[in-house]
């Protein structure tokens, strides 16, 4: 499957937390750097995300919004 | 100022192209990770955006999405 | 790929309009319904969209607002 | 009401699953097909959703990626 | 027609400004306070939104992000 | 910091609900304008944030819809 969302940074899942419906999975790409993200607690169960697994986090180029010091 | 967002990555901009009325900003993470914004053109100008600015690609955990291969 | 989008839902695509930036999809699920896609037009290109191309609508199900009359 | 969002697709309220903070309401549009919404518990509540109503899921066109196999 | 976005502020707009697609709305609130939103064109001509316009603006309460200073 | 999102609108809060995983925020801008906020409890912790703390709620243009009567 390929997907229109224009960021798709391949890393691998460094930690799972789930709440009662939502799970938080943070994602270590290249160089050490971290991403967390919200997904469902069924989606994290569908896709069994566990710490090492190998993931892409996908981003909207739109949702990405830039702030400078 | 300090945001509520989680993911506040910091990079340094690679590259500006200006449309009519958005703009597409190319980030550069550490590691050469590369994140593609897409933010309204004024913004753009207000932030003085070109290559090098050193900046931060702000992201909403709720806004990153998780595949598997 | 698998993605933790809740909604993915097959179509064929119905009309793709090219602006300077962004590209307006038009996708026709079963049943005659029809979903609007708004892309960026490097992504469009890149899946190689036309009339007919079979494709998902991916919508996360927090981006799912409902009204009532 | 009228709303700027290009996509309102009338259904019916299949299921709703009440969690602390949130609800998931499953809509089933013409055709069989089904679209997952969350929405909070609170705004669930205000709209009366129970199984049967007849509603609106309403998304901006921005909000829907494409993917291909 | 009711909706789930939580919030809906009542104001007039100010300006609308046409681009290709996408069409820029400034809504002016109570007390003086501008919201500006980007719709699509289309959406815009739909509505018929105009300088002097009586409007809502719909942001769901996921969309609002807080900052300090 | 700033930041490219268009709408920066100052406030002061006026209640914070702690769930498990969510904060809902309710923001009082001036005039007796009320928005609600969603974000993570962890940022909500990190941000200090308690009735009376003076903030900005931060809304990109494209997730502020119109709505018409």
């Amino acid at each position: 499957m390929r997907i229109s969302a224009r960021n798709q940074l391949r890393g691998s899942v460094k930690r799972v937390e789930h709440g009662t419906v939502n799970s938080e999975v943070t994602i270590e790409l290249s160089g050490g750097i971290e991403i967390v993200s919200i997904i469902t607690k069924q989606s994290a169960e569908q896709l069994q995300l566990t710490a090492g697994s190998v993931v892409h986090a996908v981003i909207k180029a739109s949702d990405v919004m830039i702030a400078t010091d």
